[in-house]
């Protein structure tokens, strides 16, 4: 529904209060926005209230620049909301981060290619060149940006500079093997979401499949999180299993864990396309 | 929270239209009542409006018996709702039938005994005397009303007065090997509750398990419905499913089938019990 | 490890008899041969025994083309055995089937290009020429066939034309929405992989997930088959699942349903290079 | 078919060299022995070859207890293999460890009580009383034995001797919430099987739920593994796992996560009572 006409989404959070989502849905209803769908949730514990609606602009009443400047003044300066305002005709930019595992980076693209996902994406950022030829087989620009300890600090301003240049919005790190630095990190707060290939909190760090197999696991995962500067440990967006067992050696483990991690990941991708998810307190709110 | 405090619920589904939302939140601030949950769906193939919300009695400055009057002249008429009301004090009064398999029947009465389920359990019908030990083992009451072809009306009815006078609410089917007729359905429309040993509509009616290893499938399920008089085909409250392999035989598909069972029922009861289900056009929705 | 040395893998069924495992097993240590692996079924209702081994062949005495009549001589004809015999230096020859939608396609070609399929893909037929830029972006001849009901006879033979051109053992239909004459399947029998998008015996035929938005069916699936002449109903190579619930459409089920079609799909064709399935009665057995 | 006959199992792990299950199966088909099932594994990395056999002794030739002294001399001394043989008319005697949780001592008993389990449950210690009143419904002795830091070592003896009093093989901890001394575990090695309710090596320690609130997890999970000295990193024997959602407090986590404790448990136990498990380098291998 949401992709199908011209759409606004806000998400919000706030203090809990009383009324809150009488007041919401009630100024879109009196400017003649059909709300298309509403999901609300409140976490009693951190008394926090939270809320994702979109209408259709179709026979809404305000021009779209005074919606933001309207909605501060009556609803996000009265109940203290931190909130953002979203239309689902502007197109978010997306540049993927690779190294050397196609799987992930060849399930973004098809899904892109095919129109799965509502997205541009200008530019694939690689630290090896290997999936150049994978870029270039769907038409899309392929920077190689080799990383070495020394070369760190350099090379990522050149990443910076890039995704300025191709007006990126966010990042997707596609089995991209390098650690980010905060600084990077601060250039783009919640907006890089990385695959780990574990169920975390267990097997943070390098080689998960091999500290799964050590363990003896009966289960393998993978996790898509926003990154933060703590590794591995940003907000989780979403996780998947499978099962395996004493069958399997670490060279499967790793064959079957890509799959999940496809899953994964796009998932995770399509829920911030469209607006879904919500940090707070290092966790994700996914919103219907 | 619904069951810590006093809480009333309401299930609403009308037309859709402007405002609903906004209109039923209201009445509730109005009235100083603190919400605990709103959930609500759009239908926009059906144009159906559905909602559930529940709120804390506590402050709530409206005396009990005025909310349902009050809330059909100024919601319910206006919108053409079809709504319910519930109160998490009063306790819903459960039945189960049995026939010979326990497995249903032990995992209902651990969570009711435990208090998982906020259920009254005073009676338990069986058209064998076989778990009879069961039920006294927890200390319920067990009628044994057996049934043939020939007497199926009249036992029936003796079925109803037992209903009756032990004041039940509802009814569980916990692995019944009877079909109820249109006439003791009609006494509990959306109150009968079945588990169907399969991921219906595949393999419905007798032995599904038998017809799931001749198919060769390679899941198993099973599902929860309310019972309507078209056998098997009531609307499904859940499922689950199992893998399987060449390697099970129908023994065991029928034993690892009842873990399935026993956890899709259980929480189409619990779903039940805790007023999420909402029935429409042979579908439900379960709320949040 | 089938795949890092040669490998013989020879596939057994045959009436259940004492010594059958020792017989085959005894074979292969007396020429010696390493072996890799032994996964041994038997179906106890069918008295029917089935066997997948595989050996290293690097200090195998015997020469390659003495082993099928060795082996046949010395047991296939004394345990009336049907078997087959593959080397994994063997690469099989798969054909893929397409029409419009493109998720399966891209998923199978992402695979086979990153090297996880071992096996050749030598060409892609169509019978619309919409996926046609997707074959010559993986650099694979495309060959457009359109198909009416007054064609189909002679269009079918050109097919068949072409496969045998291009040499192919298997075909894979990737949502090819086309049904196979009993004459084309008899060409290729147990050598035509099928991916129906429901959990099948579940809603066979048509707009699946239309049949399954209409039931109100609380999981989705989809089914990986070898085509027979009984449409959708081929013996089940594999199967999996997914969540949905009452706010799913049919276009979002379609879109969920992508994900568990080119899983199971891709899980089936693996399992068939490995020559990891075997058929009777209508059933798979899975080998390990 | 195991259960339906008088029937032999020997599972063995040993080097992996050439002919073993040639061998074995031999050994067992030249006394008449008619094998039921036979499963094998060969650990690449370990070059440990492990196999677990079983045959109906209808009509096996050799007296019973002859069978290990000639499989040890014929078979055991040149393979150099660790092997164990028991007999499907052995039942073995299960005690079972609880405090005050009472959903997996109820589904253990249900499982029991219903001839699920191959099994005796001749005693149920709880170092609280509150699970009495269960033990009792089930007609199972029940001894209260607190334990106290200070007290925990003569506790434990006491444990040790009633264990040794009803003849008990193993031990299941069915949320039992005291930690077992080094000495304890050194009494039945490989014969306590612990629930802990996370998806080790994820959370281990107390409190596991609230610890993936607090991470924000996607998926909460179960894990049974042998118990050993080192706190919740035995070998694991079964896992499974439950999706969750932000809507999920610690309180509902808690809830869904009895679940999964239940059935994860019941599985290990089911595997163990069927000599399905071998364990190695702190791995098991669980045989079909």
């Amino acid at each position: 529904m949401e992709n199908n006409t011209n759409t606004a989404i806000v998400k919000i959070h706030c203090p809990d209060q009383s009324g809150i989502v009488a007041r919401v849905t009630d100024f879109i209803n009196l400017h003649h926005g059909n709300i298309i769908s509403v999901d609300q949730h409140v976490d009693h514990n951190e008394n926090l209230f939270s809320m994702r609606v979109s209408w259709d602009l179709t026979d809404f009443s305000m021009p779209r620049e005074e919606i933001r400047p309207t909605f501060q003044k009556f609803l996000g300066d009265p109940y203290q909301m931190k909130w953002t305002l979203n239309f689902t005709d502007e197109i978010p930019r997306m540049a993927i981060f690779v190294s050397k595992a196609s799987h992930c980076l060849y399930d973004l693209l098809a899904r892109y290619q095919s129109g799965e996902f509502r997205v541009e994406v200008p530019v694939i950022i690689g630290n090896h060149a290997t999936l150049e030829p994978i870029a270039k087989q769907f038409g899309i620009d392929f920077v190689h940006i080799p990383i070495t300890a020394d070369t760190k600090d350099e090379q990522e301003k050149k990443e910076l500079e890039i995704l300025k240049k191709y007006k990126v919005d966010f990042v997707v790190l596609a089995r991209y093997m390098q650690v980010l630095s905060q600084s990077f990190i601060n250039h783009f707060p919640e907006k890089v979401i990385n695959i780990h290939h574990s169920f975390l909190p267990a097997f943070a760090g390098a080689k998960p499949y091999h500290a799964a197999h050590k363990r003896g696991v009966k289960i393998i995962g993978a996790t898509s999180h926003y990154v933060t500067t703590d590794l591995d440990a940003g907000p989780i967006i979403e996780q998947d299993i499978n099962r395996i067992s004493h069958r399997d050696s670490v060279s499967t483990l790793i064959q079957k864990g890509k799959d999940i991690e496809k899953i994964v990941l796009s998932r995770a991708v399509k829920a911030h396309i469209e607006r879904r998810t919500l940090v707070y307190k290092n966790r994700t709110i996914i919103f219907n």
